[in-house]
């Protein structure tokens, strides 16, 4: 086919991006990036950092396959069939086979190398995670080659070129833009279909399937029916003129039919598909026939599945006037067919799926019927309905009662020597949480890291790695919890002692760009990535960088991390981004990590709603941001004189409603702990500290000559 | 074809910016735009705006070959074979159809109805020049339909389904666009080939085709021999494994082999194409056998053509050894045959061609040997070599000295009661600039504007429109020239009387982005649009927005807008974007417009380079802008108190500068004009003012008491 121009350009700015102009130096860059790892090769005698995973035989197995299957290069995402950022431990594969446990990276295994691609959050990490044959590839570093880039090189002269990877594991989306990036070089993409290679060769120690039992999120949580939902989503297939919606993302069928489960952890999703057409909906889980009927789980839920699906327990929809739910088994070949089927009823059907649907399921419809766009579901879903708004309040004023009682405990007993250190308090704050009205775990690892070990942006503390916390560190502390009416998502760091000067500097400059961005109002329309440098500003005035997004989307007992909207540079442009509108939750969290020394980052759930302003443009619609966490922030690390009048009137507003809204709800040292924090700052300009002195000199003499 | 994910996104966000949510909203304010005309449809005697073209007579004409040509829907784009943003006048089809007269938009026209899609620069024009046969479409503002959108909806119930266009008209890169836009509808792109109809039509006092004398630019203005460009493109096309590159743009072609020539007005372009093989170079010239030994208009051009490009007389090679340029007559059917001919040379040969070279071009080509990418040749156009940065800078002094020479005797004899207005002020600046050294005229056509002439963002001043300069209305000035050295660019906007205090407020938040863009230091490797937004947050605050971009590139002696670079927020990133790299220079140019008014827009060219920091994150480069235009601002505008320490302090190095490298080329009147706008600014802090006043009071009682 004609080569995609579109592509075309996402890879040449990829490309220009990390390589820069002059491609010898580019060259030299990528080599160095080989030699890049710590203590690699191993040297006799000398111990590998103990986090590390041995992959010999892991490889050796893959490779023997690959030979059974033909490819010579096999490309071992992190995604499930789903395209899930935080997939169930089942479908870890490229955790297996690389050994990096960060939720980002896809591997690509050659018939003598291995190379792994991560983003910022997990440089570190990966150094830490892979064992010496694999490659580091640090994605935004620049000289560091693109997958496909590197593929190419590899294939330059080998004679037969096959890159095998499974099409339920990559997106249509990937799998096109690496089948056109390929085919100048006349490689080819080679599916596995339903064989995965990793599947062969992770027999023991693989865990479980996941299938747990699915409860009915109450409506007074929800605040839509799934029914009316369904209504939303039909008008938009027909402005779209699809007669056919295909569901795929887990937290959209969570969030379509008002279902939570635990089939991933921390993420309340039901592993399944939906179809929604006009007069059917299907709706395909893990074993559905006893799901149906199960008693709920959760204490909150007063219906039975086929109750709150309408639907016969059996899952079918005979004799169902209203609207019902067809419930089939979950089976991806029985899913394949039913679109097969459902694509031949009618030759002017079309069928609607995302880019990021898998493969196999786009293949599977017939060129003339597919429409593929950016999910409706995902853009309404992100856009919370006032009860889903007041339970996201709601949940992140306990969430923050539960963390305030925490480190009042951990700063009092931490400066009086008491030993605590990133696991035991990772595991205490868990309990306060789960104490909290509606709690239903957490929403992500604890990310609890002292010093060097904050500067891991993605570091989840494990006995290996276990640091003290002290007096003469920095404690990064990034949690949140799971809650019937909302998930939370907070960061902040801190320090029991005295930090150096440096250490406040970057403090204060993470905490200038964080509330620059909290300030910052826009017209309708843009996009995250659009004003995310008002966010970096502070830091890049000094040369400091953080690498990574500045703010995600977050879902109502949903994912931590939500889509299409999103505050966040990119190289690439991602194609399933949207412009941010009114009721979307993000997250503000810049960052500043220094290697081997300490990480900050701050972090607040901020709501976009429409905002007042002092003039009015051509009748454009400006938007802003509500903050929603309500956590104070370190004094000991704030250098006051560096902030500007806007900036301290914000960090004064911020701390009275935390007085106002998390007050209330606390009692003793808690309290005092709170309001220690939130003093009201008052700026000391020149005027005001040289005046009473003058004033003084100047009086006392005057009295003196009087006498 | 399967249908394009890319496109799919670049038309969903688009439609989701442009639409909002809900389509219910949606279509209100599409139709609200239909009836968004002024005066529109006529009142029985009630006159139309006098700047109105009546194009009742051209839209029959053209709707009968529209019959003929058997196409429902006529697209009329505003760009010429080699998608010049300001072709020859013999190309402005899309300005002799519709009657619009800025250089942005594209016209369809259907059986009965026709529309005009414009950007924010041209909103207000585009309503005074368009009669009432056209519908006026915004692009930006909410609401508005994109082309594709309105098309299908207008096609909704018709049974042949053609959409016409000149393939050599539309880029490649569009027409896949559209085409992938109207599949889902099945309404087909038809070309009309080489007869497009506006051609047909347009019979009676249209231009002569362009055919002006060719000059060779001199080694000590080009910096690098053509030769040397040569040979780094053909190590470009080796990376790429391309045997043959296409050059379609004209700022390409003349930056490529050192020539210049004035076959479109403000641009000292050569209407022509070339063909760089490895073996081979061929350049396609109208005329070319006359001009090869034509003796050099330009005096300071020492060879002739042929000699230049080391070709013989006839433009053959035969008998050349070194690097010889083939002259061959310019022909688009020539031309297409000979790509033909290239591509049946070898199976393997692979043609690279950029995303903005024509359908006609693009189609030649079989599939399986394009190679579609951005333009090298335009990246290293755009990072100037040293003697090109050296002449950059001075033509920037000397056109400063030009402007403020100018601006001295306006403002003087302004405030006398001397008469002038927009287009005699225009016409006088242009001498001071012709005065200048190594001057070859303007870049573009000023804008002078007055008042509420000064809101129409690309305002270009005529009889009917002009406006007197007076001492109670703002006056914007954008303007520039060609030098053999460079080419220049500068917008300042003046108040000769006393401005309101709302006035001076907006002009205030235009400096202020407009500082703090220049003032922004950035990781090497990003988009001018992930960042743009900083010019724009002081105006954003409280509510004003400005509807363009807030920087583009420029040439050296080119155009006056340059690729690939560009600081610009876009809905749809555009594919040929790059990242800002080391020695580009860009227009820092935010304004603010408020229709019926006044326009502000502050522009100085501003040059990227690495720039020092005070830490450095793990060999992060920083690079930041130096400014290049030395033109003073407007103290009468400026309210100082609302600037920050960091802002008055560029503001006083700035203006530093303008005293020592425009200063001395300065005497009489203008070097007291310029001094007396480039005072230093002391910030008066409450200390400062009430500490004198208090020891005063103090030391007086103190002697009166010791009396």
């Amino acid at each position: 086919m004609r080569t995609n121009i579109h592509t075309f350009f996402v890879i040449s700015i990829i490309l220009s991006c990390l390589s820069g102009f002059v491609d010898v130096h580019f060259i030299t860059k990528r080599d160095a990036r080989l030699d890049d790892r710590k203590d690699c090769p191993p040297v006799e005698g000398q111990p590998q950092p103990p986090t590390r995973v041995d992959t010999t035989a892991r490889l050796q197995a893959l490779r023997t396959e690959m030979l059974t299957a033909e490819v010579d290069v096999y490309i071992i995402p992190s995604e499930d069939a789903h395209q899930s950022e935080y997939p169930p431990s089942y479908d870890l594969r490229r955790t297996y086979i690389s050994g990096l446990s960060g939720s980002a990276g896809i591997a690509v295994v050659t018939a003598n190398k291995a190379a792994l691609w991560t983003d910022g959050r997990y440089h570190l990490q990966a150094d830490d995670e892979l064992d010496c044959n694999w490659i580091l590839m640090k994605d935004g570093v620049e000289g560091v080659p693109t997958m496909t880039e590197w593929i190419i090189e590899q294939m330059m002269n080998s004679t037969r070129k096959n890159v095998g990877a499974s099409p339920f594991l990559l997106s249509s989306s990937k799998w096109k833009t690496y089948e056109e990036a390929f085919t100048q070089e006349e490689i080819m993409m080679k599916s596995v279909g339903a064989n995965d290679l990793i599947d062969k060769i992770w027999t023991s120690g693989r865990p479980e399937k996941p299938n747990t039992p699915i409860n009915a999120l109450p409506l007074k949580f929800a605040g839509r029916s799934w029914q009316d939902k369904i209504v939303d989503l039909r008008s938009e297939m027909t402005k779209k003129h699809a007669g056919a919606f295909i569901v795929t993302s887990l937290d959209e069928t969570a969030w379509l039919f008002n279902i939570r489960a635990n089939d991933i952890l921390y993420n309340p999703f039901v592993v399944s598909y939906a179809i929604v057409e006009m007069n059917q909906i299907s709706l395909y889980l893990i074993g559905a026939s006893t799901k149906l009927s199960q008693v709920p789980t959760d204490e909150e839920t007063t219906e039975k599945l086929y109750q709150h699906l309408n639907t016969n327990q059996d899952g079918t929809c005979t004799g169902k006037t209203d609207l019902c739910v067809k419930v089939l088994e979950y089976n991806q070949s029985t899913l394949l067919a039913d679109i097969t089927t459902l694509a031949e009823t009618s030759q002017s059907l079309k069928i609607w799926v995302t880019i990021s649907c898998n493969q196999a399921i786009y293949e599977t419809i017939p060129q003339s019927q597919v429409i593929q766009a950016n999910s409706k579901v995902a853009l309404i879903k992100s856009m919370k309905n006032s009860v889903e708004r007041d339970g996201m309040q709601n949940s992140h004023i306990r969430d923050a009662v539960a963390l305030i009682n925490f480190m009042t405990k951990l700063e009092k007993e931490v400066k009086e020597g008491k030993k605590w250190t990133e696991v035991s308090a990772a595991a205490d704050l868990k309990t306060y949480r789960f104490d909290q009205e509606y709690n239903r775990g957490l929403s992500f690892n604890s990310i609890s890291g002292v010093g060097s070990n904050g500067a891991i942006i993605h570091y989840s503390p494990s006995n290996i790695t276990d640091k003290q916390i002290t007096t003469s560190e920095m404690y990064l502390l990034d949690s949140g919890g799971q809650y019937l009416d909302g998930t939370t998502d907070v960061t902040r760091t801190f320090h029991f002692g005295t930090p150096t000067e440096y250490e406040k500097e970057c403090y204060t400059r993470v905490l200038m760009g964080h509330i620059d961005l909290a300030l910052t109002k826009w017209p309708r329309g843009l996009y995250g990535r659009d004003f995310d440098a008002i966010a970096r500003k502070p830091l890049w005035d000094v040369g400091l960088v953080y690498r990574h997004g500045t703010g995600h989307g977050i879902g109502a007992y949903l994912s931590v991390h939500e889509g299409p909207g999103r505050i966040s540079i990119s190289h690439s442009v991602n194609p399933s981004d949207e412009p941010l509108d009114e009721h979307m939750f993000f997250s503000d969290e810049p960052g500043y990590y220094e290697a081997g020394k300490f990480g900050i980052r701050l972090e607040t759930i901020v709501m976009t709603e429409i905002v007042e302003t002092e003039y009015h443009f051509d009748g454009t619609t400006m938007l802003g941001f509500k903050s929603i966490t309500l956590v104070p922030y370190e004094p000991h690390l704030i250098n006051f004189s560096m902030l500007s009048q806007k900036q301290i009137d914000w960090l004064n507003a911020y701390h009275k409603r935390v007085e106002n809204e998390v007050g209330p709800k606390l009692s003793g040292e808690p309290l005092e702990w709170m309001k220690a924090r939130t003093q009201t700052i008052t700026t000391t300009s020149p005027a005001s500290i040289i005046l009473p002195s003058i004033l003084l000199i100047c009086i006392t003499s005057i009295l003196s000559l009087l006498k």
